[in-house]
């Protein structure tokens, strides 16, 4: 369920290859080369069923955040082997599942380092510089019941019962240091392999997401740099964003309309007054009287590496249902109502949020025409380490 | 995806067997008996993903219910056979998923007859006897905004995009005559062909289902009377509740205090004192000092049809997961925080809710020991009518 970022090349290749991926160290030599395991749920294929949940510490001792991610290591390596945890009667439910599919991802948010201007556990030297808190963009709407934590845990699987099962562990393991701030679930389904699935919108997405199986572009889009912090080495960084999309306005505007926002055709995915998915964006094609046939503000443009200096992020999102709100519509007739609370639960991952989710959203906060539609009203942004092959997620922060 | 209940047996036995299940009449002639068919996502399999919808009329005309209906049931005939839907453009979510199952079902509340002491569409005189209003149970903590409903809407299918992609439609066809009131999402994952699912409280759920493949116990148990409206015939009611469970308490007990609360064993489902999960229940045995091996107080056995006078419903259950919300524990040490919003959005079809819901909660909501680990937060009552071949669903309610 994990990958080797080691120079031991003949055990790094065996576990590489069972992982289907092996990324070796891009560069130079590095006090820090340790051997490194990468947490799976970053490169690894996504899964179809997520539960997305965020923790508040409530400890003030770091022994107890050491204690408790030595534990969550340890629960986390039984489940997704399709154990059960040691000491812990398991509640059952996902006992007989005829998938055992499991990610487990584990995140520390920048709560950890400070809070309220207080370093809680001694760890404010060591805050990365890519965990940056986020700007505040246009837009924005985050709810802070539904923004921020300490820690997170991504927990992908085959259904949402083993997905939620294994949270439904994790936190009981952190009763007592930990409560849980907010949760997400979200669902990718299955569009056939190797096809680009479609979101709420109707459109495909994903299409253009870096080829991390190359590992020249993993090691420079994806996992942290090599001068970053050493127990970040072998990790990635991820923004979360709860995405709402005003589906029923959607609804109401044309198709043209809508691949003109989106920058690509509906039903192909291809590029605006191309054929194929796959072709690259026609961003400097003008029509007859010279305006451009991908408009400017067109969300596909403006998440473009060619528009961003070559800034590029992964992206494994999934889509999201909440069932309904109370809305006021921002749109003709204005009504207010019930609106289905339903959008993008949007998960990158980058080597550092500064030059990737930042620089990208930058721009498009303020230009996409897209942001007629959506509404970011929550997230959270996480650095999620490395591990030793026989250590914990976190070991060398929390033992520094 | 529909199943006749019909004189003509030629058709009916086509029908039927496409269907997997023929109902006959179980006596007697009645005026009413003309052609009619089940609607799917009652008698049908289940399929692993609910979207449930309970709309509020808004129109005042009952020509406008009448029109929605049978937009409603074109559009639903189109979508369940993988089609789009005529005149409407399709919101493309669902174009190209690998799975296509989908049943739809529709059901008219208690405020298409009377809300607020008005007959607001003339109907009053046909309300059915069985869809008398459900009376208030002992632990009842219905939020209203997740209660009632003038229509609903039970979406199945094999992935949750495809169960929401159709009611994200039918909701289109619905503006200026119903707005969305309340929505349950909700899962029942793959435990294997044939083996009985576990809820989230580890438990196997749904062992004592009637068998209604016997055309008898259906037509008893299931299907309107033929003493009931005519425009019922084919028909059955809903009970649907939404079943919260405190998994954080359920979690910190003991397995044999949960297997005593359930009135069967964990990890088996058999009886307690039994070995298989389809013995049947010890209702009657006594341990060596006289008291019974399953509880006065068991679950199972306060639901069982030989405690209830025979009283019989089939459920279609499904897990459901709303994330979190603030909860004051109920139970030592009486914490205050987030807790998981998580249980059962328990479905039940049957004959008639006075003799088959009611009749057997009216009890368990009093002595069932898992009340203190279940609330009922939420639901509604429909009558989900038959339908004839060659018309819309509530055809004859509402053009009479």
């Amino acid at each position: 369920m994990t990958m080797l970022l080691s120079r031991r090349t003949a055990l790094g290749a065996a576990l590489g290859l069972a992982g289907g991926r092996l990324f070796t160290p891009s560069s130079g030599a590095c006090a820090a080369r340790f051997a490194m395991l990468h947490q799976p749920g970053i490169a690894t294929p996504p899964l179809p069923f997520l539960y997305f949940i965020a923790f508040d510490l409530t400890t003030e001792k770091r022994t107890d955040v050491a204690a408790l991610m030595q534990r969550w290591t340890r629960a986390a390596d039984a489940l997704m082997t399709g154990g059960s945890v040691p000491g812990l009667v398991d509640s059952g439910e996902a006992e007989g599942l005829a998938t055992k599919d499991l990610t487990l991802t584990f995140g520390f948010g920048p709560g950890l380092f400070t809070r309220d201007d207080k370093d809680r556990y001694g760890l404010a030297a060591r805050r990365p510089a890519p965990l940056a808190d986020l700007p505040r963009f246009n837009g924005d709407q985050l709810v802070p019941a539904h923004t921020g934590g300490d820690l997170c845990v991504q927990s992908c699987a085959g259904d949402p019962q083993t997905a939620f099962h294994a949270v439904r562990i994790l936190a009981r393991l952190a009763y007592d240091i930990a409560t849980p701030r907010w949760v997400q679930t979200g669902f990718a389904p299955d569009f056939g392999k190797g096809r680009t699935p479609r979101n709420l919108m109707g459109f495909k997405d994903g299409t253009i997401n870096p080829d991390i199986r190359d590992p020249g572009i993993a090691a420079r889009v994806l996992w942290a740099s090599p001068a970053d912090q050493p127990w970040m080495q072998g990790g990635s960084y991820l923004v979360a964003r709860i995405i709402r999309m005003a589906l029923e306005h959607w609804d109401r505007t044309k198709v043209g309309f809508q691949e003109e926002t989106m920058g690509r055709q509906k039903r192909s995915g291809a590029p605006i007054g191309g054929h194929g998915e796959f072709e690259p964006l026609t961003l400097k094609q003008t029509d007859r009287d010279g305006n451009p046939i991908t408009a400017q503000g067109a969300h596909a443009r403006l998440g473009a590496p060619e528009e961003n200096d070559g800034a590029q992020i992964l992206r494994r999102a999934y889509a999201y249902d909440n069932g309904l709100n109370y809305t006021a519509e921002r749109w003709p007739p204005w009504r207010q109502g019930n609106e289905f609370d339903a959008g993008l639960m949007f998960l990158a991952y980058q080597q550092d949020p500064r030059t990737g989710f930042t620089k990208i959203f930058e721009q498009m906060s303020k230009f996409d025409m897209m942001n007629q539609f959506t509404t970011h009203v929550g997230g959270g942004l996480f650095a999620c380490p490395g591990r030793r092959p026989d250590g914990y997620i976190g070991q060398q922060l929390l033992e520094m």
